[in-house]
């Protein structure tokens, strides 16, 4: 299916996050999103802005921190400047999504927005497109808007949302209301979730237009929704306003509240989605089960009787000999070597590395 | 007990061997006995000169190729050059020691050479010691003597020598009768052979006058004997001389025959003794059962639920997350991950390095 741009839309992308069990690979200098995780020749910050361009044509903004501003300027020299939105210090997704849109608001306060973040990764692209097309029509009749990832297997990671009765809405009949957001759940209970066939992952994506978003955070952050419309209005006074803001995520200023309210419907997505969240994640992305899988220039790898995934981006020579499920990580000044069950605890590394004063490799 | 010199002693010391079990950290511009495998701050070569010079003053030979010249010389400023022997190509252990050989008899025919390789690991030095002073008792009797090292396990990585009745000699009653040496058995074999009592480990050390060495050789070998006492006599011949030798190795040319002859008895050493065959032999060495060892800067290496071996030769920080009985090798071109399991199959990854073209790193 061909798809044609819709004028409305905005796709906002935040890009932030340190990723750090990722690390080595992620850095704070160099994070996730500034990576080709996927060995396509394009980062994951490129990747989302190529799947969303279709739909929003040059309304693109990316939302990041200063110190990512010229990385982000590099790897998308198509980006109009005032479409790079620099947040001066980190507070959370809300600051970042709603001063996006608060500037959108003020170009056209009929405008939706999508929000998708720069470094997960997609695979079915059409079909991502047709979910949000979808998306953006419940918009448009002024529901705020999440799109729901159908599991593929009981995950103890991501959020879920519950479905309930089809929404009726002008536009699509692909939305559900949504009955709530529910935390990572255990095993056993994200195994239930399944069997129900009424849960769908939360990944983060939210469609709304803009001033609905910012209404509605109006509702429980009535301070914060007023000074990010004043910093839209007037970007000068941003050294001024940006340190009064509440720091909040924007699960919790908007999307769970507004369900409560019956305000959100969810528009089930069928593609491939992963949040890519540590290396046991990445390397299952790479079809790593069974086999030796290198990310970066592969003839730097060498495997024996090996199993996992090798990301050479050290210049060296990687050689792996009979393990199962290893992950090894090479840079040029830290290497890691883990498996992949033993991925989550990566993030150990990184505060053990802080907390010793080597910041200079985080 | 104070040793005192042995002044009818020569130690000498074959310097060769790749040790591509040991790559990244062991390599053909680099091998083993170069390294400091023990983090006492002496390399295996300083070790063994260290442990010899008590006994041999400097009377001290090192026989190694001529590509490791300078960095032996390096290692071993006090030793003299005319001690440094070079064998213009590699030629098996008969010809280096051969040569030492040759070049003590023509100084001192009545001396007693012991040959010790150059990178074995030996854990108390005055048991050592006192081991050879009996082996060298039992040489000046004009027999070929070895040194057999208690079994500790049923290792099946090293030959073994079984040990007949106390040989009857004067100066020593630690010597007994060789009744033959046994090729690597397997497990079961070493099982049965720890049992009887009567068997030792095989580690490659010969006691032996320069000049029954030499005769030793001659009653096989008699072109090899005649030829390096003929190199002993005239150093300006080497490069027409040494292309001719027939290479060999010192046990089937000398050690096996000797035996079978009733000529050679073994001095039984209870020392600890490790010839570092590989990295599941290196990290048992450091005591890394159970516990993550570092080997190099330790200072590089973070660890969280880990075990196993780190080298860490490359500058750079090495973290290892979950994994156990693990070895990770870093250099600055290479890097090795494998587990102590699969230590022996490090040397597969040597051969497909040279099957692709890649020497550079060997």
């Amino acid at each position: 299916m061909e798809m044609s741009e819709l004028h409305d839309f905005w796709a906002v992308i935040p890009a932030g996050g340190a990723g750090s069990r990722l690390w080595p690979l992620s850095r704070s200098g160099a994070p996730k999103f500034l990576h080709d995780l996927t060995g396509s020749g394009r980062t994951l910050l490129q990747q989302t802005v190529d799947r969303l361009a279709p739909l929003a044509g040059d309304r693109v903004l990316v939302v990041s921190g200063a110190s990512h501003r010229e990385a982000v300027t590099r790897q998308l020299p198509d980006l109009m400047a005032s479409h790079l939105v620099t947040e001066p210090s980190p507070r959370g997704t809300m600051p970042a999504i709603g001063l996006a849109a608060a500037i959108v608001e003020a170009q056209d306060p009929d405008a939706v927005i999508g929000s998708f973040a720069a470094d997960h990764v997609i695979g079915d692209v059409e079909s991502f497109r047709a979910t949000v097309v979808d998306a953006v029509a419940a918009a448009r009749a002024g529901r705020v808007v999440t799109i729901g990832i159908e599991p593929t297997f009981p995950a103890t990671g991501f959020g879920y949302i519950r479905l309930g009765d089809r929404a009726a809405l002008p536009g699509t009949d692909a939305a559900y209301e949504v009955e709530r957001f529910v935390e990572k759940p255990d095993i056993s209970t994200a195994t239930a979730f399944l069997e129900t066939g009424r849960y769908r992952w939360n990944a983060g994506m939210f469609v709304v237009k803009a001033s609905v978003l910012l209404d509605e955070l109006a509702l429980g952050y009535p301070e914060l929704a007023a000074g990010l419309r004043a910093l839209a209005a007037d970007p000068s006074r941003v050294a001024e306003l940006w340190p009064t803001l509440e720091p909040c995520v924007i699960d919790r200023a908007v999307a769970e509240p507004a369900a409560d309210r019956g305000r959100v419907v969810v528009v089930p997505g069928r593609f491939d989605w992963d949040d890519v969240g540590d290396f046991d994640s990445l390397a299952g992305l790479l079809g790593a089960a069974g086999e030796l899988r290198a990310l970066g220039d592969a003839t730097d790898v060498v495997g024996q009787s090996a199993s996992g995934l090798v990301v050479a981006s050290g210049g060296r020579t990687v050689a792996v000999v009979g393990l199962t499920d290893v992950v090894v990580v090479d840079t040029p000044d830290a290497v890691l070597v883990t498996s992949r069950a033993h991925a989550q605890q990566v993030k150990e590394v990184v505060e053990a590395l802080r907390a010793s004063g080597r910041e200079h490799l985080l």
